[in-house]
């Protein structure tokens, strides 16, 4: 049997559909961002990236950058261990505190990654509540949708951030029975907004345990960073918030925050949680200084959201079909993936502009897109280049331009 | 409906059998391991890790933290996206060639963690392979039994490195269905190696993929430390390898080796990988630099297996039941896990010994053990004073002896 032949078919497949992903390999310049150098096939290039999750820029923050050289010259560079044999140090400590004092619960949990505190925490919290239901925003992340698989209990999906359709499903559930509404925050690619409240005056009435997925709001929203949740007034209401130290905060790894005794049954019963090695201490450390930095400068946000709103109103102006969206993502529809990924290209190699393209299976067939993330750091300079780039290409291809 | 009391019962039943875990408030020092400073309820307290998997103290290793020192100040913290999202940057590509020369296969791939590489590469291997069945040891490892399942293809398991189990299996399977055998190479809590150049035969002959699991191999044993399957001659007969960086390298992460475009289908197909903010650059580039650096230091790998033989024979000599492993990993047998957490707290408070009770679900019920991972850092007399301890505790609860 051929085992590369029937993998070169999968490939195949991919390729033919136009959704083959091409990474490009980059060198961040520390200080510099968001400038960066590709390695393309003709040398190194100079470029803008426009597409990364870290949004405030806090991967070159110097109060970060500090405390993790000194967790290097502390700790050293691994853990060393799982959490329970050997790999719990100081930093673990301390940034679960940390965490655990940004969205006033309890109690938190570090993971490896936003991935993994999804899928560890809902299979287990599945397990664990026997009988359960999620009910599961249809638009939610494959980490959730992942989780609530491997949990096996039974789902019911309910229309995006529909709160009347979640309230039909739930007519029809046994009262008795425990239920978990399982949704997020910012959806990262639309960039709309749950409507918290909702939700949780609906858990309420119908006995339903919260769990919450800010990944892409948490450092963003509220007075202090700790998410939408904090800004709506809702996070004492919301049981479980789930959220991402790779993406604002700068750094890598999740966790989840709620009472003491549901972080510690998660803690106790989830193989993701328990049979891997912890973060390494440096990553630990820079996540919890880039935290406390992050409740100290809310200037930070609002500069973030300033600079959202222009370059959605400088897209707007040029007549290209930009997604108004709630929050700090700038998404311009384009509809079809090798269009897309032919965009994309073009910015990168004519103009030195990188985003990449949203393809299958991120987003719905028929929805691709480009995803912007203007940070405070992005100026006005680099907005113009980037809306006069995309410009000339929907002019050149008469692409159609926004109703 | 109140969640946190069925939080509650969860955890109270995992206390009444005994096996809560309670995580030990650890300080490494950079540059002293394997000595650490030990936060308990009196204060911290000075300690001596005997049950760290950072086996070879690369965590320490001068030439690791420079070249994270550099990483943080060339790159920032984090990667700020996925790999295919702006979270490629020169750091992962060098570490991922250096991999696959480590390996001596086309490529390799980087995950969060060594548990999200076997999730994600055996789930996604599953799911490629239409119509495969995975046959797997009774012993593998967490992270390859949630992979396996997740990936909702049939599964046998074989009898624990009993390769005649394994033919009788696949003589009963049908000839043209995809098969893959998944097995590790060092087990880690006994200490056992399996019979490598077999399994390849048999899966020559009934036209299976292989997939080896090196993760307490990697950087131990070989040469260069490419694992078991360099030290016997099997690797270029192995197709997939899978290892970690979190144990021998010191730092963190996960990663598979293989084929061109069997890695390229991972890469494309699991969740896992996809959507997952990647590894941070400074995490990789100490991976980096460490794999390097044992590939050319044969002899911290016969240091590491003298200590290890050592502490056999001194446990042996004192009567105490040491399980007489293959490899690196000393085992002492206890058998009761009330028993095993009772000795792990005397050596902590009283002899500022510091190894975790290795209890269900990690082992078999009845085989609750003691774990210690000798480093060529723990010298004879850290090792007499650990013996001395047992022994102690041994006679004074009048625990049965070595046969």
């Amino acid at each position: 049997m051929n085992y590369d032949e029937k993998f070169a078919t999968a490939i195949a497949d991919l390729k033919q559909e136009g959704r083959y992903r091409v990474f490009a390999d980059l060198k961040r310049h520390c200080g510099a961002f968001p400038r960066a150098t590709w390695q393309s096939q003709a040398g190194p290039r100079e470029i803008v990236v426009w597409c990364s999750n870290d949004y405030l820029g806090q991967g070159q923050n110097s109060e970060v950058l500090a405390a993790m050289h000194e967790a290097l010259d502390t700790f050293g560079a691994g853990a060393g261990g799982t959490r329970n044999i050997s790999g719990t140090t100081r930093a673990h400590v301390l940034l679960e505190d940390e965490l655990a004092s940004l969205h006033r619960k309890e109690a938190a949990l570090l993971f490896s990654s936003g991935f993994v505190s999804n899928e560890a925490a809902l299979s287990a919290l599945s397990r664990v509540l026997k009988g359960v239901t999620v009910y599961s925003d249809e638009l939610n992340h494959a980490s959730m949708i992942e989780g609530i698989r491997h949990g096996g209990a039974p789902k019911r999906i309910f229309r995006h951030n529909d709160v009347k359709h979640l309230v039909d499903l739930l007519k029809d559930a046994d009262p008795a029975a425990p239920k978990i509404i399982a949704f997020e925050s910012v959806y990262s690619m639309d960039g709309d907004i749950a409507p918290i409240a909702d939700f949780v005056e609906v858990a309420k009435k119908y006995n339903a345990l919260t769990y919450l997925d800010e990944v892409h709001a948490v450092g963003l929203y509220g007075l202090q960073g700790a998410g939408v949740a904090e800004a709506t007034g809702t996070m004492g209401e919301i049981d479980v918030i789930e959220g991402t130290l790779g993406k604002a905060f700068g750094a890598m790894g999740g966790y989840i925050a709620g009472s003491s005794v549901m972080v510690d049954c998660v803690r106790s019963y989830a193989p993701g949680f328990i049979f891997t090695t912890s973060l390494a201490p440096v990553i630990a450390a820079g996540a919890c200084a880039s935290i406390k930095y992050l409740r100290r400068h809310n200037e930070l946000r609002e500069k973030h959201q300033e600079r959202a709103a222009t370059l959605k109103r400088k897209l707007a102006a040029a007549g290209l079909p930009v997604l108004h969206s709630q929050s700090h993502i700038v998404p311009v529809m384009v509809g079809d993936p090798v269009r897309c990924k032919a965009i994309s290209d073009e910015l990168l190699a004519v103009d030195g502009i990188y985003v990449q393209p949203i393809n299958f299976p991120t987003v719905p067939r028929g929805t691709e897109r480009l995803r912007f993330t203007p940070s405070p750091f992005h100026d006005d300079d680099m907005m113009d280049r980037l809306v006069a780039a995309l410009d000339r290409i929907w002019t050149a291809a008469r692409l159609p331009r926004a109703a």
